[in-house]
């Protein structure tokens, strides 16, 4: 049946099953297409062309269902903005329930509200403590991301805020509103808020070279509060306009590289707290610390020098026994508060006067905060631009823990939404007296592994924090300041990621590139100049690839009727004279020249090596379009000078598999005509027996 | 022989010739791949795999070779700076030939120099002397070209000078010493070099806003001269760098609205001439110019009027018969001249004194400015702005000419080699009383339809410029201004391309924003911002591609075994209890994201859809990479992280046909151990053979 006919052997009977040949054949088996019969209703294959013993039926190129400008431009926009498909769950609902619905899309709580039990609350009970105390160590399961956790809450909120130049009160303060915001809001599950590293050394650093918090304290949280605000109303228009993409422009290596520089900013910041002294430089760089370390030698103080190398190399060994020893693993995360509670209770002894202390922290809850915004005079326009950088900075760690967890938990989280969410609760934290919040990935992974259900779980620890607040205070004002110091030293050193940077050097260049600039930036230029120098490099990289696309020569692949690259498959054997060239990008203004001419690069490469091996020389060109995913008007107009080169030298230039969206463009321009219904085929290989049939007259 | 053994069916017999199934047979038979019999010699077939009768011989994906770091990066750029392998033909040469061909590259007049002829001679010496007077009509061929090419040479440097706002004879003098440069050292044989109408706007707008030209004439001399310096500077550096690519951001749709907004401010600037205004505005927008306009009407000289709109009307009108008529183009072309020597004399007759004339221009060549270059001061910075800004406009222009001419005489020009000659050229000319001059569209296009052969030609039209200079200066003496401006109005409204914006609008929306955005940022703001944003929107263009990439649903053309999307071939079926997926663009850090996400919401869609028509749910999901051309780091974590989030759900992740830098740098990274080799398959087909084999236990 399949192979009794000579002229017909090569071309498909509709009738029949298709032919066992090749792979198709088993998928074929495993999954049978329905009503082979009729699969050319809408492309009808070309005639059936006969040379000889050579026939092969042509199948012909389709367009995608045409639509109209505006159709297609909402759905463009639906895919840039909407790419989750937010309102999918609406769909064939009935109005109530669509207002139930809705309520649940913008309170999640009510989501899993209505399905909360006792048993939820335990678990959420546990973990909520466990974050506020972090002194419950939990065996089992993400072990390592506890390890890395060495954050006591308190303790953290405390150096979180110092690291902002901000009161140690501030720290607390925006460990108990925020998260109970973020547990109306939020949708993820597992995110724990807080105040975070990155966006608090940002703030610090921004604020710090206009207003010294050390000379103008009230203006300076002012500012703080009002860098909040923006920070904010920034995130929750990006959510609201649905610019979430915005934040994947920060790439990993980037990341990599700027906390890298960073953690060592941060970690030469407390060279202050842990050599004593009192008249800091209030630049950020590498080289003015430096300087100011040393010049400022006569107030090092070795009481606070001994107590804090002391615990900080205690800290370090903690961290590097749990490292070596999982199982070890409470070491590292008991260890900070047992140092602040050791050291507190040492300086109570001790009660020198040249350990400078925390001293009386103000008892009870956030005091109201939104009289101290200020929207107008000369400093607008530093909070708006600070309010921005930690705005998308926490946001990128906040969305980033949240979509770590959500796939960890096999759920969907909605970057707008939560950005609303994380928008709205700086917005309103700003007013209580909160700096930047975000989702920790610490907490978040401490939350996790205590084995947190619920949004729950932030309630419990805003209430663990609530009691700090209001009884616990007066413990804190013997702790020295010194070992918060130690503490954030101990923090920010984990997010120096030297494996991380070593990879990237083995996977790819560029980003090694971006990651060190980023690093190098932060560490001698500013923290806003290397986190632009970076991003600047992340996009020039995708810029350079799109200029520069790889285009590879194709030759068949034996035992199949695949073309594949002759580089990749060494197998692979070009068809004699046929120059099949693959385009591996969208070509656009920025490479459609380059495109000509290394088509005619690789044409003149081929004529010489046929010359050579006297071969034929080459009669045709085809381009594989089948990964050129996008073409704009620059692009078609290669394609037309392209061909007209060639044209002139008798060569042919025929296309195969172009994509929906170029075929469509193709045949919107007039470059659809030049090359017509039989310069474009299905695949290469269709193409290559074509265009062997029309050049053998 | 092929069909026999029911087991064996659906594999390859490697002793005997591939099975005559499908298209490639057909492509074997008009081309047989040599030795089929150890086609599997690099990368053996892995074992047959037996299901029932349903039997098919995997083909293992391939790496290409292994590079050491510094191999492979050697590589790269010399792909990003040498993509036209200048280098090539000095391969295999002796060291005396080589010096010969480097002599020869580097001044390519040695290359053509030897075998000129006086035959060659001849076509030159017309093509030269027809772009310097323009008065020869050539009938035949690109009468298009000539038909735009409305200025008289020594008109149109005349006229661009005072665009610039330079004195006349500078626009003399550039056409008279660049062209005797590029003749030594440029690569195109048809260039034409003199001053452009775009750069000479930009150096005109950018320098008048700070420097007055009628007010300090000697110092805006200075800063023309150096600007042009730099630009020359610039452009040199461009080439010798090899980074001729950033020519490239420049789109085709950015320049056309960047023209079109120029060419509207270029004809508002006319109307000081043409309304005989004297204190005129020195501001380019659209806005400022229309007050002044108005603000002045008491200096309206109605003599100047008439004339001025008079000669603008006969000379649109002859543009417009010219362009009905393409046999009638001899009229536009010579109409320029004739109204410069009919104006003239009705102003030798009528010596009124209310129409401003050229007036005395210096009789002799150009004298030598090198000692007006002034590098210290407070506009260094401006000069260096301005060099760059034209150079790079003046650039895009000549280079894109040198391109099209040569594509169509079939021969190739080394972009960055062009750039350094024009750069060159520029340095020398900024020397010697030139200011910015490049390759010009209107001066080539007759050049070529003149019959030129080898840059002798700009030698010839050089000779020329000399002619006038020495003594056909007295006769521009009584040359009317306004007859200027009215040869400038007409030259530019050619440049205003409402067709082509149409074409856009038809064929890509985002261009066509990119040009509007160029046309109106250039009209309503200033030349540098439009051209910022225009340029900013068009990369914006390809970020937004890529972090949004094409991805498409696949399924199995009936008859064949291809995958394609379903969107496109309505007849492709999907294939039940697979997920097959195309991603149509590189993996990075902007769509790392958005592909799980989006994956994601495939998977859920169908089944939703599986479940609806009771159809076996995905059991597996097959990644086709074929069109996925690179991937990063933060891409390769996407890929583990939805092989993770699937695995939970019991879905296997398997990958198709990733191309070679894909594929090594999956396997330089832990992701390639996650995939391991059974699950990178050879092509979608082998991946769904392969996946039901093992989804059927």
């Amino acid at each position: 049946m399949v192979v009794n006919n000579k002229v017909d052997s090569l071309s498909y009977d509709v009738e029949a099953p298709p032919p066992q040949g090749a792979s198709a054949g088993s998928a074929a088996a495993a999954a049978p297409p329905p009503a082979p019969a009729h699969h050319h209703a809408h492309a009808p294959a070309a005639p059936v062309m006969r040379e000889g013993t050579a026939v092969m039926e042509l199948h012909k190129v389709s367009l995608p269902e045409r639509r109209s400008t505006v159709k297609a431009l909402r759905q463009r926009l639906a895919e840039v903005l909407f790419p989750d498909d937010p309102l999918h769950q609406f769909k064939n609902q009935s109005s109530a329930r669509r207002l139930v619905l809705a309520l649940q899309y913008f309170f999640p709580i009510f989501q899993w509200g209505s399905a909360y039990s006792p048993r939820l609350l335990r678990s959420d009970l546990i973990a909520g403590l466990t974050i506020a105390s972090l002194a419950i160590p939990q065996p089992g399961g993400a072990r390592r991301a506890i390890t890395n956790t060495v954050h006591v809450l308190a303790v953290q909120g405390i150096s979180y805020a110092k690291l902002a130049n901000l009161p140690p009160i501030i720290g607390l303060y925006s460990s108990f509103v925020p998260p109970l915001i973020y547990s109306l809001l939020g949708s993820s599950r597992d995110l724990a808020v807080g105040p975070v590293s990155i966006a608090s050394l940002v703030m610090g650093s921004m604020l710090r070279e206009a207003v010294s918090p050390d000379d103008q304290p009230i203006l300076y949280l002012q500012l703080a509060f009002t860098a909040t605000f923006f920070a904010g109303v920034f995130q929750a228009s990006l959510g609201f306009l649905r610019l979430g993409f915005i934040v994947d422009f920060l790439s990993k290596a980037t990341l990599t590289g700027f906390m890298g520089g960073a953690a060592i900013i941060v970690s030469l910041q407390q060279l202050k707290g842990l050599l004593g002294i009192v008249h800091f430089t209030s630049h950020m760089g590498f080289i003015d610390v430096m300087r100011s370390v040393f010049k400022r030698h006569d107030e090092w103080e070795w009481q606070t020098i001994v107590m804090g190398t002391a615990f900080l190399a205690i800290l370090l060994l903690t961290r590097q026994i749990s490292a070596r020893n999982p199982k070890l693993f409470w070491i590292s995360a008991g260890a900070p508060l047992a140092s602040v509670i050791i050291s507190t209770i040492l300086s109570f002894i001790w009660k020198s006067h040249s350990i400078s202390v925390i001293g009386i922290l103000p008892r009870g809850v956030n005091p109201p905060s939104a009289n101290m915004l200020t929207f107008n005079g000369s400093y607008v326009a530093l909070t708006i631009k600070t309010g921005i950088m930690t705005g998308i900075l926490s946001l990128t760690e906040g969305i980033a823990v949240g979509r770590t967890f959500a796939s960890i938990n096999n759920y969907q989280v909605d970057g707008n939404k939560e950005m609303m969410a994380i928008g709205i609760m700086n917005m309103a934290g700003s007013c209580a007296s909160c700096y930047v919040t975000t989702g920790s990935f610490s907490r978040s992974a401490v939350n996790y592994s205590a084995g947190c259900k619920t949004a729950v779980s932030n309630i419990v620890m805003a209430a663990a924090v609530l009691v700090t607040l209001l009884f616990l205070m007066p413990l804190f004002h013997y702790t020295p300041n010194v070992i918060l110091s130690a503490i954030i030293i101990t923090a920010v050193v984990g997010l120096i990621d030297v494996r991380g940077a070593a990879k990237l050097w083995k996977v790819d260049k560029l980003d090694f590139l971006a990651c060190m600039a980023a690093f190098l930036g932060v560490l001698l230029v500013s923290v806003q100049m290397g986190l632009a120098i970076a991003v600047g490099i992340s996009l020039f990289k995708i810029l350079l690839q799109v200029t520069r696309p790889n285009m590879v020569v194709k030759g068949l692949v034996p035992g199949t009727q695949t073309y594949r690259s002759v580089v990749q498959y060494r197998e692979a054997v070009r068809v004699p004279a046929f120059l099949v060239v693959g385009v591996e990008s969208a070509i656009y203004f920025t490479n459609s020249m380059y495109l000509v001419e290394r088509v005619m690069r690789y044409l003149r490469d081929e004529e010489e090596m046929a010359l050579k091996s006297n071969q034929s020389s080459i009669r045709c060109v085809v381009l594989d379009m089948s990964a050129v995913a996008a073409i704009d008007t620059s692009g078609l107009d290669a394609l037309s000078e392209l061909k007209k080169i060639l044209d002139k030298r008798n060569i042919e230039l025929v296309l195969a598999n172009p994509v929906g969206s170029v075929a469509e463009r193709m045949f919107n321009s007039a470059v659809g005509e030049t090359f017509g219904s039989d310069r474009l085929f299905f695949s290469v290989a269709e193409a290559v027996a074509a265009g062997a049939c029309k050049a053998q007259p």
